[in-house]
């Protein structure tokens, strides 16, 4: 199991078969593009200055849409995965 | 349903009808220009440094100003949106 | 009616005729030029990092000097108008 | 009246007269060069992020040197005066 | 023995045995490329802002993956390590 | 008197003598170079973000080594100083 | 006697003999290259936001590793030494 630090979690990127379930494509343009996984394991949340840790508000089994260049791809028993910062989650698809 | 995260919001952009009923074109000039939408959801709010949850100024169904290259544009069931953060909207049109 | 968010301010620019008035006008240099305008509409306040909100040092109908190249320019029923953060105004002329 | 916001102040910049009486002239070198001027009005402070007002450490009267490149000019009434914020007042000259 | 100091951890890299184990390899991509490693030594944590002391999220023994390009190399008694900041730890794999 | 606003100090530069006395000199490398001073004036401290005013950890009298690109240069009543900020100030000569 | 400011150390660098003594030698890479030294002297420590003086991790007398380029230096009495800040100490060497 890859178990992400801080505000990080592990994605299995989506590349083609939720965005025709969804519906998600992106469209032809030069904004910045985003991409859609599912979260299999989340960090344990950031600490904030005064001490305090902030769960993530996303959970295991979220498809997310997430920044395109964000992230560091690893590849764990056969399968490819992403681990990107909360932070770079830019929505929920519920 | 795409539920942005944290002080995000979804926009449908308006592109050129609502312009015309609010009167609000874009002069010719080199400035920053912004761009007109509608809030289709708002996140749950960013988190401050300590622990406290700022909900979001705007509402689902503000006519908002916002930044004209913010944001990321997604495709969900055939209609475009745009996930801008809230510091990248200016101003709501009442 | 625009209503500028947290701590941005609705300005009219004021080109010409009140730098009659108030004998304000720029001497010919290489520094930041400032630029003058009238308050038609303020935001509710910046939220502070303790979740505190400050409401802003000016009020609607104030004459303001702010830097020339700050701001976003709209034009809403017929009008022009700039939208600028507070910390780019300079000082109130009173 | 010209009412600094903030942390600026507005400035009468003392060009030649006021360096013969104090006796503080500039070597020539390449270091970053400052310029005397006397305080015409003070802002109110800035706000810290706990939402604490601070009255700024200096006061209208006080001959001040201040970095060579701050602050925005403006010419009220027919004098010229400089904006600056208190950050880039290196001294008061008592 | 090689004590870190603040939030840094001292790592034994692990260049080809461990990807065979666990099954971590990275694909040919141009994203940035993690490197598996063994916790030999942490520090004793970074002080916030408010004089509070943090331990660390991983300890000795944890193997971790970290950005590639970070952190500093020493050779100690014959041995190869890397002193990195927990920041550029991703994950702890279990 | 030159009074130093904030955490500024007021040095008198020691270019020659005072490398002699206290053996002080500057290898010939690429490094940051110091120089040495004796401080004049020192501002009343900076202000934190919580209001509390923190005193200098020099006083007049100190000897001190700064950074060499630090400071601005004046001349006051037929003398040279330099003003320069205490986080620029590396040591006190004892 | 040189006193450090705040969070600085003085440091005199161990160039041959102690990488001899401790077995440290740097690879031969294009990766941040660390030094080694022994702390003469420690600062008061740094100042936080909330008013409170954090000690130094250090204490006269310990064999550090610190990143190359880092510090100033200093000749004292005929003797060479480095003042750094202590968050570009990386390790203690025990």
């Amino acid at each position: 199991m890859i178990k992400p630090l801080g505000d990080r979690v592990v994605i299995k990127v989506l590349e083609g078969e939720m965005k025709t379930k969804s519906g998600i494509v992106l469209p032809d343009t030069a904004k910045e593009k985003p991409q859609e996984g599912e979260i299999i394991e989340v960090g344990t949340g950031k600490v904030l200055d005064n001490g305090q840790r902030v769960a993530l508000d996303v959970k295991v089994g979220d498809k997310i849409i997430f920044s395109k260049y964000a992230g560091t791809e690893v590849k764990y028993e056969g399968q490819e995965y992403l681990i990107v910062s909360e932070r770079d989650i830019l929505a929920v698809v519920q």
